[in-house]
């Protein structure tokens, strides 16, 4: 490319890295504020987060056309192609996150209020570590850092293990008291949409892996390069 | 482009869609059998379904590169890049319904196979349904057909309602039989992965309305070019 076009690309580039981050601190928002809404019962906050699902719904095609263009004007290659094909990856992993969040606060709709406090408590645990787990994933994006997002890959056992207890707790809840089956179902899903979170958390580290080592992140490429770190 | 860059493109290209459908009819043939596995409770039959996941993870890592090599050496523009940036969230999608379909299959090790027959009768037709929505979208692409897309988009309704009914039915079976709450929780979720799954197909269709129009499958949009062939 020439120094004009670099110049161009480097730029545009960074724009669309800096739109990926708001879009993302906008799902961060979402999170905390879906499980505050359930926590507390808060029902316009449920419905303040149903209606912003769509400002990250409209920053994706923002960045959709971003990426169109800069891949049609600017040709990148190699390391250039694969941090504008990982940007994309990253923007529908966090408009995932942005439904996923806005499925949590329609089934917060749903609920009755009396629900079982402990369950209501571990959704709001689960949601605290989700939102911390997407926090490092953005971070490793912007500072393309591989090490720390390995880690990321590394919390999302923990949110499946936090999933699963939430779980089996919920059940016997149900079991307890059958009246509250149908609102415990609701919790029980939350908590499912919760853990979905923490797969595209870490789909986004997965991405900054890809686009910093041109590798994809599997188990043994991870574990190949932490030999050679550490011999 | 010169004759023979277009003429290597167009090949490559046919030849990527050709994997990329090889994907979809295997993804198809997961939901197919994932479901029987549940209806049958046949465990050797899930064991196998969660097995050929990996096959379509690894088609799906081939097409990521072949699309990367497409853009980095014949810099498609317009309605070509369309193309290629479409297939890439197609192959995205497939790899996500075989995730589903490997998830149905785990859940089904985990039922006792006393399971309610109504219920597990409500997962079969629901997996047929979906498998059906699949093989339209995945027609849709082969034959770059922008109304069927279209009509894929409303048959997704269909499938929610499906879904909607599944899961109160199946919460009444809990209440009437609490001990039967685990296993029956393990049934709401297979609808909801099927679910999910014709979210998918749905999301193919919008792919596909995209590549041929160059216009995102809105509500607006498509309401547009539906008056436009009326009048």
């Amino acid at each position: 490319m020439s120094e004009h076009i670099v110049t161009a690309f480097t730029d545009e580039l960074e724009h669309l890295s800096a739109n990926l981050l708001r879009m993302g601190g906008l799902a961060e928002s979402m999170i905390t504020d879906a499980s505050r809404a359930v926590t507390t019962f808060d029902l316009e906050l449920a419905r303040e987060v149903i209606k912003r699902d769509k400002a990250i719904d409209e920053l994706e095609a923002e960045a959709e056309q971003a990426i169109i263009r800069l891949i049609a004007l600017r040709h990148p290659m190699a390391s250039d192609l694969r941090a504008v094909l990982g940007a994309m990856k990253l923007a529908g992993d966090i408009e995932r996150i942005g439904d996923l969040c806005k499925n949590i606060a329609k089934r917060c709709l749903e609920l009755t209020g009396d629900e079982n406090r402990a369950a209501v408590k571990g959704i709001e645990r689960m949601a605290k570590a989700v939102s911390h787990q997407l926090q490092i994933a953005l971070d490793c994006y912007l500072r393309q850092d591989v090490d720390a997002a390995i880690n990321v890959l590394d919390l999302d056992d923990d949110i499946d293990d936090h999933y699963m207890s939430l779980f089996r707790e919920t059940l016997t809840y149900m079991m307890e008291d059958p009246r509250q089956i149908g609102s415990n179902t609701h919790l029980i899903f939350m908590a499912k949409n919760l853990e979905r979170i923490g797969d595209h958390a870490t789909n986004i580290a997965k991405a900054v892996y890809y686009m910093v080592t041109g590798e994809a992140a599997t188990a043994e490429n991870i574990q190949a390069r932490q030999g050679t770190r550490e011999s």
